[in-house]
């Protein structure tokens, strides 16, 4: 599983690499069940062999060795949380109707929307499913609420779309039920399955809270200002799509008069607006703002995970915090 | 809850027509659970006061009842039940494009495939939480299961979409999955939280699988026969979207020669082939055969049926068997 992953991460991913072989086992367990049904197993394999970091489930395997036990559960959870968020790209790549993902055509792209909706249901309820062979209804739930948070999410951003009447505490809301809400979960049933006491629960918790939102700040920078070849999208891409993130709510807020995320979404398109958008938080110090609130989200994660019992898992925890910021150019 | 139901349902109804009261309770609570994002709960309002026959909820209710009890535990997996039909729905309206469900305009139509596909996934998270508060693992994962099937029910439909080389087998596993697995879940989960013996959880189970089965047999006669106006769609609505129900698999079976499925799927979208194929259909004695078949199904659910111990909820149970094969024009 490691093998394909840069050096950092994988120093990271050392103290649950075993664990992390295990979860690919489970993924590929999930194909190989549905062996009688030719096209669902084809269609798993494409979803669950386009790797990304498994930054999640390896989040999930970290926390639990707060309280390290032989227990089994944090593999299938940590399985279960990738799969999850494998299936809410799979329905977000069909909404934003892109045609790649990690520079692999989305299903949506090969397959259809329809196809792209009825399997992204299908890992939902499969991942559901592996939550439930944990056997532990509290984490099962905090799944299922997760789920909810990350639709509600999503859809609280597609409402939001194309309005340039925004607070930073819309924009929180959302990241934090789109993004952060997953990686909390993570850690949180990480910690609960591996029997941590309830204080090293919350302060997982809150460690995941704060890491996922500083994740999402960091990847609405990058819209910014990333490589379009790293990235895989055209920077500014976000306001094209109508979505405003922290970057543009800077800038609304210094120009409370002539709003210029006003005047884009007016133009609608237009492609000189859209530059002047962009001209103007570059010759402004909003990117490095923005970095610092996403350091500041990493900088309490770090104080969390400082204060919990030694062991080669809490240096991972910390050093993931610093490997967020690091995605910066 | 009942007044919008024709007499013979709410006679059927009647022995659990507070537990019923309960469950729309229970639906309106969410929508007010998100107070806060008038978007989301306003949307909620729309797809939860769209009243269907709520006959899944119905049979929970009354599953219960062969072991009665103070619970509430099955008020709020008939909730899970119905919330769960309804995400379904929505996802389905959406990958038919579908612009009207029971006369009203449908979610995708009104605001959009996202909000469809975004909508039908907090929907779908939202009975996974319902069913969470039963605190019954057995019964989660049933839960689960069953959202497994129901997508892959849907996409095997999707996969043999204009295929004229299909059996019996591939349609009974397809219908199976799509509509038999919820119905045999909302008996078999209504039985276990009420406590009933395991004699009587695998006999409801099985009842519900063969009314499942008959629903949607059924169901698919009635695209071939049924009144425009009534079923809401046009008459051979499946066929133009390639889909092969049992009435067309009979055909094929009568004509294994010059196929006239194939003929039609080959002209596409062609009325007179359609004509041709619709009249095949009605000149000979198919549509009897598929009802005789659904009869099977329901007289196999209704021998279960009899053999449950006595009580008002057993009379519900066998006359829902024959109110299925009612619909029959």
């Amino acid at each position: 599983m490691l093998e394909g992953l840069d050096t950092q991460t994988r120093l990271i991913y050392e103290p649950v690499k075993e664990g992390l072989t295990r979860v690919e086992e489970k993924l590929r367990q999930l194909s190989a069940d549905e062996g009688t049904f030719p096209h669902l197993s084809e269609l798993l394999d494409y979803v669950l062999q386009s790797k990304g970091k498994r930054v999640r489930p390896a989040v999930t395997l970290l926390a639990s060795q707060v309280h390290p036990g032989p227990s089994d559960l944090p593999v299938l959870m940590a399985a279960a949380v990738e799969l999850l968020h494998i299936a809410t790209l799979i329905h977000d790549d069909t909404v934003d109707n892109s045609a790649l993902r990690r520079g692999k055509a989305t299903v949506s792209n090969l397959w259809g929307q329809n196809v792209a909706v009825l399997l992204g249901d299908y890992v939902f309820a499969a991942s559901a499913t592996l939550v439930c062979d944990t056997k532990n209804v509290r984490v099962i739930r905090r799944f299922a609420e997760t789920i909810m948070a990350l639709s509600s999410g999503e859809l609280l951003e597609y409402f939001h779309s194309f309005s340039w009447q925004q607070t930073r505490q819309d924009y929180e809301e959302r990241i934090s039920r789109k993004t952060a809400s997953l990686f909390r979960t993570a850690c949180e049933t990480g910690a609960i399955l591996s029997g941590a006491p309830e204080e090293h629960v919350a302060a997982l918790s809150t460690y995941g809270h704060n890491l996922g939102m500083a994740f999402q700040v960091v990847d609405d920078i990058l819209d910014y200002e990333g490589d379009p070849l790293e990235v895989g999208k055209p920077v500014g891409n976000d306001l094209l799509q109508g979505v405003v993130t922290l970057p543009a709510l800077m800038l609304m807020e210094r120009y409370p008069v002539e709003n210029p995320i006003r005047v884009l979404f007016e133009s609608r398109g237009d492609g000189l607006a859209l530059k002047r958008v962009l001209e103007m938080v570059h010759n402004s110090t909003i990117l490095e703002e923005c970095y610092a609130q996403a350091s500041g989200y990493c900088q309490q994660a770090a104080a969390i995970a400082a204060r919990l019992p030694e062991g080669p898992y809490r240096r991972s925890l910390l050093e993931i915090t610093s490997y967020v910021m690091s995605r910066r150019r």
